[in-house]
Parts: structure tokens; C-alpha cells; sequence
């Protein structure tokens, strides 16, 4: 089989010992991985199973699916999973100082994302082995994950390379009369022939992504569930985001935000199209848009808080008049103005309110700061920046700008 | 806003009536469904909340996000979420039969797909609020979910059409010397403009699928986490199944199992292609399949017994001397021969041991019997069923046999 490991061995290994080391400022013996997303972090590999690792000492894969894949991708020693109900048993033999008689021990689990079904099982095994009961450990793995590595880094910029690509070569399709559907579909094919994994991974319980969205006009404005700050109608009630079957026309905004997920990693940018001329408080909204993006790339160094950058960004739009219509309409705003990006789409560190953390060398976070109007459409920009010990260095490779067509 | 009622309102309201009379039968008071497939279900919108459908009473659609979107979008009445803190004084207020002294409540969820963190908050509200504790309540959703109405069979024949149609489409560009992936991406890209919604949901946790998978000769026999009979190279460790930059030979068996999803409901079908001809262990192996779909679409009939058919299959096999190529070789075959479609793609019933249910009129289940030589590749057929009193009708378009191209 050509199945080569993809993570370097030694981040694999840097990166649990950093858990490693969280897990004993924390108290916690163990940690147990369960999604795939956070065991391929941890090990290098996505196969079907679970990630133990202890405070101290080896983790083990243990691998339900397929044995023989996951010890061609991971460093860490893989094992069988075996029957799930003897689970807790088997830790017990491989990790014996873990069950030490009469020692409460905690074991962290991320709970963030592991089904309850599943979760409720898992306790009972760790208890009923005399183990310990499982505590939420899903904050700890996200803010390490928040800080990039450089290989990461790598993977981010090819992602941000083909999605630049794929949206210079599908430019000259986008014509008044075309559908967002039918423009999308286009878009869409560009990416995934330059390697698009085919979906966009969000964390979040009941978000969805596959690209991101493109929506025109009115369209644009229409709120949904999903927590951005645009919308779009969708393809009925079953799909209720991103395109729909409607016509893109002329001088209405055309948002295109769209991203993609290359060997892992994904990317997300946004730039704001017209065929003709924007209405004139649209235009004016775009380029606070511009302003807005421009501030907050010079406010992220490291050090900088959160929440004062998206702060900083509410009195811009209230400057100029537009507060209402920031990241979404009245009661469908979304409270944020950027995200960390990474292996989902939808992680730490966040530009909003109550993140009060300072920056940090090697986050990656995508800027979003787009206005809407209702019957009208949705207009602004989005660019996902590495933060550097100078400061922010753009990783989106599509230039700047209002991209007008004729 | 051009946002009308998806799902016909009777329909909405006999399946709340079904649910309802579930939770009589099995002394469960109220049902809070969580995921967005099993809200949409109940209520005909999928925006971001909790419904919450009392076993006797009026259901409510407690909406986060967009509160003015649900309500176009559903029959069922709608109220603002609030601070979740609340929600449980809410249920009370909203509720007050709920909340009787001393009564202990019994208040299901779909527990199967909602994570860990937010189901220890929502019981610590519900208990704090003197309610109760939440139940798993996730087999009765699925078990409902099974019988199809006439409504949702001409949805699924609906995306069974597109998937022929893509099909068609598609097979003039497989040629020899084309990658899996440039394959896929056109493939995906008929299915996008026809109104595929861009993903196949599951509701297994970790498992990914966006419109199946195109898998050629050796790398489609390379075993991975999927649950399913083939796996694929895929596109590294990040995204390890499916479609590869592996180029498409000669000879060599090309598994196209792909599906889609339109206006929320999947179809999923898999034909064998070949460019040439397949080697004779394979194409006895085919034929196999043949037989193997053909004597199980006899046998589904109302009152069958689903691992029966299953263990019909594997004599099949064993007379076949193919016991050991059957879904997947050796420890990774997987161990079932069909499985339930619908909102999502794992429904039940499955086809596998322990399934000892019988079919009833309106399931619609998909049969896939596969075989993999490692080393060679995977032949196989997929056709989806719905079950009627008269017996199994085929809703999958494409003709049936392997698809020889020159």
C-alpha cells in the first residue's frame, strides 16, 4: 500500500508532549481523543479508533479501523481496539500505574465534540474499570491547536493558493443572467481539481460547509441558522445557506466567500463582485469594509487582545453609521468580526466579545468584516492572516479590492 | 424574503403525533431534538435551537438563529431561545404541566448525535429547573425515521435521477490516463448544477462522505476507517478514503459509488466500470454481486428479516468461494450488505447480523454487495429499494451491469 505518514514525526511527537505538559499543570492523568480531527493532530493518522494519551509516558492508538492504515500513517504505538466494552479493562493492563488503587484520577476527553451516546458509554467503562469519571479537556486542545507550526503553515498557503486559482479561472463565468448555483458548481470544480478534500470542517455542533457561499442581491440578506454574517437562501429548507437557484444580476453586490481544504487544512476569504456599479451606500459600506480589514491587520501583533480589535471595529461602523448593519441585520447579527482557521474552519482564537486572550505567534485567523442590507445584499471583504512576531502578514494570495466586471 | 414551507404541514404534524405516541407508549414526558436532520424532520425548518414536542401538547421551536426564517418555514409554533442559562425555566414557564412537585420527568433527546459538553449543560439546566434527567431517546427518531411517506420516496427518486443523469454525463471523459480526482470533480460538478446541496449527511459519529467515491484498481482495495466495503487512497492521511491522484489504467475494475443529496434526501448507488476488461477472477466476482443484489431484492419483502437476507448474502458468498473478498478482505471487511437512506445516508434499517427487525412498507435501504482482491481492486453494484407490500422496487435509474468502455 502507498501509504506513506503525512505529519513530520517530530511534531507529532512535539505536539503530545504539549498536551503532555497541559495535562500536568492541569491535574489531569490522561486525555482520551476522540474525533477524528483531533486524533489525526495528535497522531498523524484519522483511522477509527481512540487516542490515549497519559500524562507521562507513551500514548497509544488504539484502532478499531483500519489497523494496518493507521501504522503506516501515525509514530504512535497502535494497538487493537478490540470489543469497546472491555475497553476500560484494557487500559487499565497497558496503562497499570493509571489504575492505582484508591487514586481518583481525571482523564479529559473532548467533550466538545463526542457524541453523548458515546460519552455516556465511555464513563460507565472508565468507572466501572475504577478509572476515574471523563472531564471536558476540549478548551485545552483548542488553544493548542491556535498556535501553527510552519509546516502548517505551508498547508495553509497551498490552500489559499488554489483558492485563489480556482477563482481567477472561473471569473469569466460569472455573467448576469448566470445562477449562484451554476457559477458555484464552476467554482467549486476548480477546487476540488486542485485537490479539495470535498468538505470544510466546522467544529460546531449542526454547522455547515462545504465551500463557503456565493450569493448576489437580496439573496445575500436573507438570515439562516449558520453563525457568519451572511446568509443566502439556499437550496430550500433542507439546505438553508449559501446559493440557491437564483439569478445573479446587474449592480448588486455579488459576495464570494469561499474557501477550501487542502491536505487538511483549510482556508476561507472573501471578496465582494459586481457586474456594473454597486448602489452608492453599498459602495460606501465596502470600502469601511477595507478600512476595517486595514486597522485590524495593523492591530494584530502579538500581544493584542481579542476583543479590543473587534471593539475597535464596532466604533469604526458606528463612526459610520453603520452598526446596524454589521455582520448580519438586526436581530441576525453575528457578534464577532474574525476566526481562527487551521483543520476546521471555525477555530480559536475568535474576534469578539469576551475573548480577552492576547495574540500569539503562529495563529491564523480570517478578518471578516462584511455589512448587510436587507433587499439589497450583503458586501465586504475577508482575508486570513498569520500573526508574526512584526505583526500580520497576509496568507490570501487574491488581491485586495472591489472586483468589478463589465 | 422568498422563504416558503418546505415539508407539507400534515406531514410535520403526523410525525409529531408519532412521536407523541411513542413517548406514551414508553412513559417519556417531552422530547428535545438537538440535531439539525432531526429537527428539520419534526418541525420542516433546520435553523439553529431546540424543539421541544411535550407527549401530549403543542410542539414549540425554541430559535437561536434566524428567528424570522423559522417561522416562515415551519408549521410548528416559534419562540425565542433566550440565554440558554434560562431555558430550562423557560420549559417550565412555557410548560407548567412539565414541572409538577415531586413528579420525576423523564424528557428524551437525540443523544446519539449530541455532543457531550452541551448535553451535561442541558441537563444541569433541566435538573436545576426541577425537571428532570435526559433520557436517550435516539432509536425511536431513527426507528420513526425509517418509514418513508410517499412525500420524501418522490425526494429521493428525485436525487436517484440526478445521479443517472451525472452518471451519464460523466462516462464520455473516463478515460484511460484521467486521475480519480479529475474523474470525481466532474462528476461532482453535474451533480452540483443539477442541486446537489454539496454533501451526503451521516449521522455516524467521524464518518465524512460528500457524493461517495471513484476508486480504481489497487487503491480502491487500500482499507481505511470508513465503515463501508471499499475505502480508496484518498487524498492523504487528512482526508484518507475516496477518490486519489491516481490515474485510472486499463483494465483494472473502476467502483463508481456515488450519490447525492437534493432538497435534503440522499440516494446512493455503485456501478463497476471497466475500461478493457476485468481480469476473471474479478468478473466472476462481479457476477457474483449480480446474483447476490438479485436474490436479495426477492427476499425484501414486508416481514422479512433484515439479518437474514445478510446471512443469505454470506452463503452466497461461501458457495462463491468469496467468503473472505466479501465488503472489504479480511479484518476489514465491513459486516452488513445494506443500509437505510434518507435524511442521511446510515439510516436504519441495516442489513447486518443483529438486525432482527423485520421490513415494513416504506423503508428504503440501500443494497451494495462488494468484493475486494487487495492488490487488484473492488467490484460491486449498489442499488437503493424502496419496500412496498408487493415487494422491493428498484429507485435507482441507472441501468444495472457493468459498464464496459472501450
Amino acid at each position: 500500500m502507498d501509504i506513506k505518514p503525512d505529519i513530520p514525526t517530530e511534531l507529532v511527537r512535539q505536539r503530545i508532549e504539549r498536551l503532555q505538559k497541559v495535562m500536568q499543570s492541569e491535574s489531569m492523568d490522561a486525555f482520551i481523543l476522540t474525533q477524528n480531527i483531533d486524533i489525526y493532530y495528535f497522531s498523524g493518522s484519522m483511522q477509527n479508533g481512540f487516542l490515549f494519551i497519559p500524562c507521562i509516558g507513551e500514548a497509544t492508538f488504539y484502532v478499531r479501523r483500519s489497523i494496518q492504515r493507521a501504522k503506516l500513517e501515525t509514530p504512535v504505538q497502535v494497538a487493537e481496539l478490540g470489543a469497546f466494552r472491555q475497553f476500560g479493562q484494557t487500559l487499565r493492563t497497558d496503562y497499570p500505574s493509571l489504575g492505582r488503587e484508591g487514586a481518583k484520577l481525571r482523564i479529559a476527553a473532548d467533550l466538545d465534540v463526542l457524541p453523548a451516546q458515546i460519552y455516556l458509554k465511555l464513563s460507565e467503562l472508565l468507572s466501572s474499570a475504577r478509572l476515574c469519571e471523563l472531564v471536558d479537556g476540549s478548551a485545552h486542545i483548542r488553544k493548542l491547536r491556535m498556535i501553527k507550526a510552519a509546516w502548517e503553515i505551508g498547508r495553509i498557503e497551498s490552500a489559499a493558493r488554489v483558492v485563489a486559482e480556482a477563482l481567477e479561472e472561473s471569473l469569466n463565468e460569472l455573467k448576469e443572467g448566470i445562477s449562484e448555483l451554476a457559477w458555484m458548481a464552476r467554482v467549486e470544480y476548480e477546487l476540488r481539481v486542485r485537490g479539495h478534500i470535498g468538505m470544510m470542517r466546522l467544529r460546531g455542533y449542526n454547522q455547515e460547509i462545504t465551500t463557503g457561499m456565493v450569493i448576489s442581491g437580496a439573496a445575500a440578506a436573507v438570515p439562516t441558522y449558520f453563525d457568519g454574517p451572511a446568509g443566502g437562501l439556499g437550496l430550500g429548507a433542507a439546505s438553508p445557506q449559501s446559493v440557491s437557484r437564483s439569478t445573479i444580476h446587474r449592480d448588486v453586490p455579488i459576495l464570494i466567500d469561499i474557501g477550501c481544504c487542502i491536505d487538511g487544512y483549510v482556508i476561507d476569504q472573501t471578496r465582494t463582485a459586481v457586474i456594473g456599479e454597486l448602489p452608492e451606500a453599498l459602495m460606501r459600506a465596502y470600502e469601511v469594509s477595507e478600512s476595517i480589514i486595514v486597522a485590524a491587520e495593523s492591530q494584530m501583533i502579538p500581544g493584542a487582545i481579542c476583543t479590543k480589535i473587534y471593539e475597535d471595529a464596532l466604533q469604526q461602523c458606528a463612526a459610520a453609521q453603520l452598526s446596524d448593519h454589521f455582520m448580519g441585520y438586526g436581530a441576525d447579527q453575528a457578534k464577532f468580526l474574525g476566526h481562527g482557521i487551521g483543520l476546521e474552519i471555525d477555530e480559536w482564537p475568535v474576534l469578539a466579545k469576551g475573548f480577552n486572550m492576547p495574540l500569539e505567534e503562529g495563529m491564523v485567523i480570517a478578518v471578516e468584516p462584511k455589512f448587510t442590507f436587507p433587499g439589497q445584499g450583503v458586501v465586504g471583504i475577508e482575508n486570513s492572516y498569520l500573526i508574526t512576531e512584526h505583526g500580520a502578514r497576509a496568507l490570501t494570495f487574491t488581491k485586495t479590492g472591489l472586483i468589478v466586471l463589465p
